[in-house]
């Protein structure tokens, strides 16, 4: 139960358009958002259930054969697929959905509606409260931590990979040791182990749920030997002994929370202090972009900002970045701008 | 925190179209799709907040300027006008914004923004829970009362009651008392106690947040002396002495939850030895509707039919209503079908 602090009595009508006076249902445009919003809770469970992937595999899916599959409620199954086809994401006749001319389009951008419809719902549900000043403290919002970890995990392919990839490739000699900080549920240390045979991985991270996910992929990659996976917050980080032979730092989709500048600069500098081994820093993160018009504003860009400004967590620029590296005792070497959506970008710090 | 049952791994990319493979950002639709969605919850918090009334009433609000004078956050009250100028349901020009063409249309249908981002958001969130069938039993999803009483309350201005008012008139003589089941925050009790002046008033809910409210909105209509608010099952009513003298019944947009048939008739029947005395039951509510494609579905019928369906309601048709009435003891006078958009209908029983 959430109520809002602001929420006033409803005022039913108004002066531009009387409720119930100039009757009938919405406009096709009106429509197509309220049809929308509940398309994108849609994508995001149908990717998580399976079936988005079926269908990109198949072509084709019987939503009522798949629900019998999958031990799933069959009238809630095509209800799911009757929001998707509401919006053309699938073509619905009957049971059956087939693709539409923007299945692919959003099979690929699901991870975005997990962030969000997933992820970040409670966030945006309490919005009302949320914008009260007065609300603003504590731990005032809730999101899904093991969502979030879920939808970052392919945010992160989509977005950061090949240039994580590129990034990693201009590292010399071997690499023993390597962290990976606001590790979510592990995906990078895992991928860090298969690229560097011979290295052990450590992740860190506040959320728990995520940690659990975490441990059981590295169990179930046969990599939980060489794994380490801790609860801790990364502002607040203190030296320990696993991190004395750490020789690549990695650090992404989380650096936003080091800000404001003092704060980074003070976390940056203990990063030093607490691997001192480390011979690299690689910090990949979107950053806030400005001057595009609002109705040219690529995909997530308003729900990643607008979810960081309730939550009162300011979003740095490049500059912004690029204006503590020195202070915070990293040097740059390369700045990658990818520039997907939400500015991403990764610094390539020594 | 939400897990799901069936939370798949996921697998990143996909056959028909790799992640990261067809670089750059989304297609206009899927991204509109995105920001839809983002545009819903604003849309619900900007009604609550009261700034959609604001804007409504002088056709323009700087954000800024409205935040402050209601102790609300800057940066976010821009960024949810950012979100809804993001789908032109307002127009932005910095902080300040003025209607579009959508505005009105968006402003008369907020209630059903209000229903599904701000009142149902937890149940479409946790949809990958309650797809599946092992987890369908005891009180496996969430809602929050209040808000769908909120929304509700303007959803019935919209879709019900000029239709109810008309069924009113055709009641011969005066009204002792009236009793409202399912009666949210109250409203349908105080409109009925101003329309019979001389009358006593009874709510029934199960939801005590909504009471709760709807004691606080009487007492500040000054009605409060004449209106009872009972915490109560509508579908396991015990007589009380309260209810001896209640000659009017209304029940509005929760009779579907008398079903299915068998519990509607014995629901009916135990509303007659319940309410001896009752002349007539208004019974308002929305009904299942079929054969529309889905490209044509009106606001709301995608949202309002999977929330139920996930919640494991089924809503019934006209003709299943009308096959019960006679054997749960009540004549039907008259079906006044609305059909604004969830095939909305009202009974008028004796
Ligand atoms: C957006 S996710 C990104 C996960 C992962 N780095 C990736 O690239 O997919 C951000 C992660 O940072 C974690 N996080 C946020 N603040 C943190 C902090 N102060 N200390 C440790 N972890 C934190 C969150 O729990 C979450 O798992
Ligand atoms: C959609 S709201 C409608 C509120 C109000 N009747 C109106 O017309 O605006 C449905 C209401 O029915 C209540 N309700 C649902 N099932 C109930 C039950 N078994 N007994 C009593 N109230 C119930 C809910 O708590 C909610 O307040």
């Amino acid at each position: 139960m959430t109520t809002s602090a602001t929420r006033r009595r409803p005022r039913t009508g108004g002066p531009a358009s009387p409720a119930g006076a100039s009757g009938g249902a919405a406009s096709p445009h009106v429509t197509s958002i309220f049809n929308s919003a509940v398309a994108s809770w849609a994508v995001a469970a149908a990717w998580e259930i399976g079936l988005l992937d079926e269908l990109m595999e198949t072509g084709e899916v019987d939503a009522v054969v798949y629900a019998a599959a999958h031990g799933l409620d069959a009238t809630s199954t095509v209800g799911l697929c009757r929001a998707l086809a509401s919006v053309d994401l699938v073509r619905r006749t009957g049971t059956v959905i087939t693709l539409s001319d923007h299945s692919a389009e959003a099979y690929r951008m699901k991870s975005f509606f997990h962030w969000l419809s997933r992820g970040s719902a409670e966030l945006f549900q309490a919005m009302p409260n949320a914008l009260v000043k007065a609300n603003r403290t504590g731990s005032y919002y809730r999101r899904d931590a093991a969502a979030i970890a879920y939808a970052c995990r392919e945010i992160n392919e989509l977005c950061y990979e090949s240039t994580f990839r590129a990034a990693l490739d201009r590292i010399d000699g071997d690499i023993g040791v390597v962290a990976d900080l606001g590790c979510g549920s592990g995906g990078r240390v895992l991928d860090l182990l298969r690229r560097f045979p011979g290295a052990r991985g450590i992740g860190v991270d506040i959320a728990r749920p995520a940690l659990v996910d975490a441990r059981s992929d590295a169990e179930a990659a046969g990599l939980a030997q060489r794994a380490t996976f801790l609860e801790g917050d990364v502002l607040q980080l203190r030296r320990r002994p696993e991190f004395d032979e750490v020789e690549l730092l990695t650090c992404f989709m989380m650096g936003h929370d080091f800000w404001p500048k003092d704060r980074c600069v003070a976390t940056l500098r203990r990063l030093r202090e607490c691997f001192p081994a480390a011979r690299r820093l690689l910090l990949g993160d979107a950053t806030r972009t400005e001057g595009v018009a609002d109705a040219d504003l690529p995909i997530f860009v308003v729900g990643f900002e607008l979810g960081h400004d309730l939550m009162g967590i300011s979003l740095p620029t490049v500059a912004e970045w690029e204006s503590v590296f020195d202070e915070g005792g990293w040097q740059l070497l390369r700045t990658n701008r990818i520039d997907m959506t939400v500015g991403e970008v990764i610094f390539e710090l020594a």
